[in-house]
């Protein structure tokens, strides 16, 4: 239960990477796999976007902001944004542009919080708000509806900021959300979304993220700066080749409803034990329980999960696409043990 | 009324300024008046110190915050610290680190604040908090009192955190805490402070400021970073000499204490009128009167402040130490009538 | 003849920033000074162009560059410029961006330098070729014919690529090409420059350079730019003013003119010194003699000027507007006396 | 003839990586593949080393330099570096440094150029000469002895600067240098080489490149950097497993010694072609042939390789480890047919 990161990749995936070994490729993107996988994500949200492969979820998520900064501006998000709380600096560093961070109670970002910081727009004294940066799924496991993202879109255009999306677990809110991809679309694509990181580490995937441009114009020097700033895979086959694989037969949804499915018979399994506060079932694949410290430990010591909030005693639970009922029934059980220490 | 800013300079630091006109000097701060200037900030803090001079205030900040800071280091401030949000976003992309902001209703940071981030130190997807930054006088007109700084120091130091003041408004505060060096002392250098951004431009000086080192050994490499990351003026000895100017005869202290003088006056002269809101005597020589849109526009009209928080029909009126008891009486009159209207 | 920083500031040009003393003025140039300077500026270059005051030569060239330059894009210059050899790295650091330098010996960049590096333009492994920037005097005090700039412009903008000019020592180059405003737009202006480093400081003020934008589209951003990596001055009516001293009654002309004349006649008075290896008349400033250990350090005690490449026992002397006939006369009978030793 | 990135992973590599896909493991590598890759490294070199993982090759240059340098610290290289020419400015702005490049005829940096350099030390005008970085084998296909190596870390500790190694080639550098762990060792941490970037992805990996410390004091921050910089992979295990694969069996030497091999026999049957220039044996797995552009066009149509200096019609074919010896009879065959066009 520590991280959907611990989680392997799903045994398709890894053969279509080994497939992918067959032969010489030409380098840095230009081969069969990738231009196949560009035309997946064309399929999959249903009109020509512009697809690039990335190592990890932060190169994606820095490489998307890149493209949709100028100088001097900044990016409105919550506190508990990965960007803001979990990528070690890596914006400030790498884009020298400031957070604009908000509070938030459930992870959510609000129009209003758009708003709250547009009259800095204009005023040279501040950085510049020029980009809206929403997680989907949120960091504690919330979802924004199709209709919360459009309204953020709306006011964010309407403002004059683009919109970015961070999906790194995007596979456990279209699964949740509908599990088809029009209900993809209806949160992203349709939404007005400018451009979104989709994950598909946390999804099954060995390596490789993709950020896709719905509004392409953003992605107009993105290979330059893919280069400059996230290391560009030589070898971009076994990347792509993987996606092919993720984005057929629907993979990349079964593999988040699975996950997703799996948290909520954690729930079912332990919403008893009043003590842990779990008053409500998991939106994707998290839970929040308070544990007492000493139950805790022993828990953990069983099978290590991250605390969330120490000061608080509130855990994170995560469930990832290869956990099965057995493993469930084994937690649980498990859970029952250590709080009767 | 808007700013110390909008201020021009004393006329006896111009005078010093014309005086050191005089002839050839070497350049980038090898001068006789440089090394005078040094040994008065030496002077004035009771021991050896390490001084070095640059443009202007975000220079200062951006400079001793550079010296302080390491590689995925942040910064902890509050959330309306000047460096967080006047400085157009220069520390994230002159030096590439988070500010780690926390909230504060009075402008001044806690011990608490401290607390409740040192969790991420050691942790490697967080930054690392290692910067404590005040600022004295606060934006909001507040002051750290010196067992406040040496209780922040003390918990910074003890957590492996360094302490950095950023002191633009310095005279304002050190006149209204004593108003001699010792007082200065107290709340800077004897309170455990690490490095210090001396403000000279809104106490009474054409251009330049002042970063002091009571940690010397964060300035091994100062020149060279402020050559790269400030400019280094080329004719060092036209701010060196207004510094010589400033720190003798009191003219600080005395500079400092006009403006807050002024700033009470002003409060005496309005406090009548309940709708301003001004409940308590300024500490330092701002105030945050709240004016209804229509008389500000009209005041505004006839002498410019800035808003403060434009939402809550928040201003605010900054006196500077050139501001006389005649222009109090003036304006105060203008309050009067436009709140008439 | 350390260098043209070692002088003061010229005495009309002290008491223009003195006069701007009188009284309050809004803050960050928005002041009546600012929009007068800027309005010589128009006059000087014979249209409207857009100039913004920074404090220093550095601040100048990095705020014209990031002005001009996009993510992952490179600047050609000369081995030796300025902003390759002699700002501590800030381009890179503030622009993050790379120096494609090329070798000059006479401190010269041609248009085959361009050609031969328009060829990593579309190559995504290479940084960007995107700004042409030369150094007008140059750092070995010769000068671009106006000729000569159109020629690089018109390489430059042929592959699509941008003009800078560095003009530090602009007032000696235009000085010793025309000495009127005609002459200096003919290598500026007229010639196809896109963005001006237009130096004061050397010329004979107290602090403050101007940053000139030929090609106004590249100034939509220029005004949080330089508040976030320069220091916005807050009080800038010191810098105006003494803009508005310099630009007025050829007072910029005539310092550079009478710096030049002085390297000249240095060089008059030297040439008999075979040793020296003055071949040629200076152009602008500089003289770059060639003197032996025991006689240079003897010279440089009783005046100390820079070397210049140590290893080959060269030196630079650099005249500034402020001296005089006798200090010529006194240095040529130093050097005699230094040379028999 | 491509590139040695355009080789698929050799198959052995590719199984190991399936083989650890079996179960959960902790991610960010606190797994126990890390930890055997780890300990395999320490063998290697024959000591205790400290060895990271990160994805690819410009991300191995960019975490060994940013552990090395200080701000406003500089990188000597030559100007073929691959870190200078083929990273699009990432060493610019990652690391904010400047790279002070030197020419060079064969690829290869040499103890005069350290020399030329080290007296910009101490001056705060340049930015500092910190670190040197070789790359081994050159970008030119050449080799440093290991006596080279030793020269150029002796004078570069003389002068308080750091070596960096950039072993993209290192596989092809070993093979040819002796084949062995002592060989290996001789022009590396024998030779006082600080920090190595170890690549893996042109040996015959997937993905991941590592960086070894031999100068472990250097590598205090390294994993916060690498999250901050790089992107942390989470399925750490991923790479680990392919480099135990690398490391054992010799499998690191035998891949680096085919593909020199194929280079070689590529040497022997095309030398006779005069027009090719080849004049000498290849000392790793690449060739510089000059081809006149018809001839050029006609064999790229057939197997894509890149030129090198297209002004001079030099081209460069790159053999990778699992090239055989009919690929190369085929190659040659197809060569002898373009060169009769």
């Amino acid at each position: 239960m520590a991280s959907d990161n611990a989680a392997g990749a799903h045994p398709d995936i890894v053969q279509a990477l080994v497939r992918a070994n067959s032969d010489h490729a030409l380098a840095y993107g230009q081969d069969v796999y990738t231009e196949q996988a560009r035309r997946l994500f064309d399929d999959l949200f249903g009109r020509t976007v512009r697809t690039e492969f990335v190592y990890g979820g932060t190169g994606a998520n820095v490489l998307a902001l890149a493209c949709m900064l100028k100088p001097a501006d900044s990016v409105v998000c919550t506190e508990m944004a990965h960007i803001a709380v979990d990528e070690a600096g890596a914006p400030e560093r790498i884009l020298g542009a400031k957070l604009q961070t908000r509070p938030s109670l459930d992870g959510k970002l609000k129009p209003q919080d758009i708003l709250e910081v547009v009259h800095m727009r204009g005023n040279i004294h501040h950085a510049q708000p020029a980009v809206v940066s929403i997680t989907q799924a949120t960091e504690l496991g919330t979802l924004y509806s199709a209709k919360e993202v459009r309204a953020l879109c709306d006011v964010a255009h309407h403002h004059g900021l683009l919109v970015h999306m961070d999906g790194a677990r995007l596979a456990n809110a279209a699964a949740a959300l509908g599990s088809t991809p029009q209900a993809l679309r209806s949160f992203t694509i349709d939404a007005g979304v400018d451009v979104l990181s989709f994950g598909g580490t946390k999804a099954g995937i060995v390596f490789g993220e993709a950020v896709v441009f719905f509004n392409t114009a953003l992605a107009d020097r993105v290979e330059n700066i893919r280069k400059q700033i996230t290391q560009l895979h030589s070898k971009m086959r076994f990347i792509s080749a993987q996606y092919i694989e993720l984005l057929q037969n629907d993979l990349f949804f079964k593999l988040g409803g699975q996950a997703n499915a799996m948290a909520l018979a954690l729930y079912e399994k332990t919403k008893h034990h009043k003590s842990l506060g779990l008053l409500t079932p998991p939106s994707v694949n998290s839970l929040f329980p308070t544990i007492q410290p000493q139950a805790a430990k022993a828990l953990q010591d069983w099978a290590f999960f991250w605390d969330w909030d120490a000061l608080n005693h509130k855990y994170r639970w995560m469930t990832a696409w290869d956990i099965t009922n057995k493993d469930i029934d084994m937690f649980a059980e498990a859970v029952s043990q250590a709080l009767k220490i």
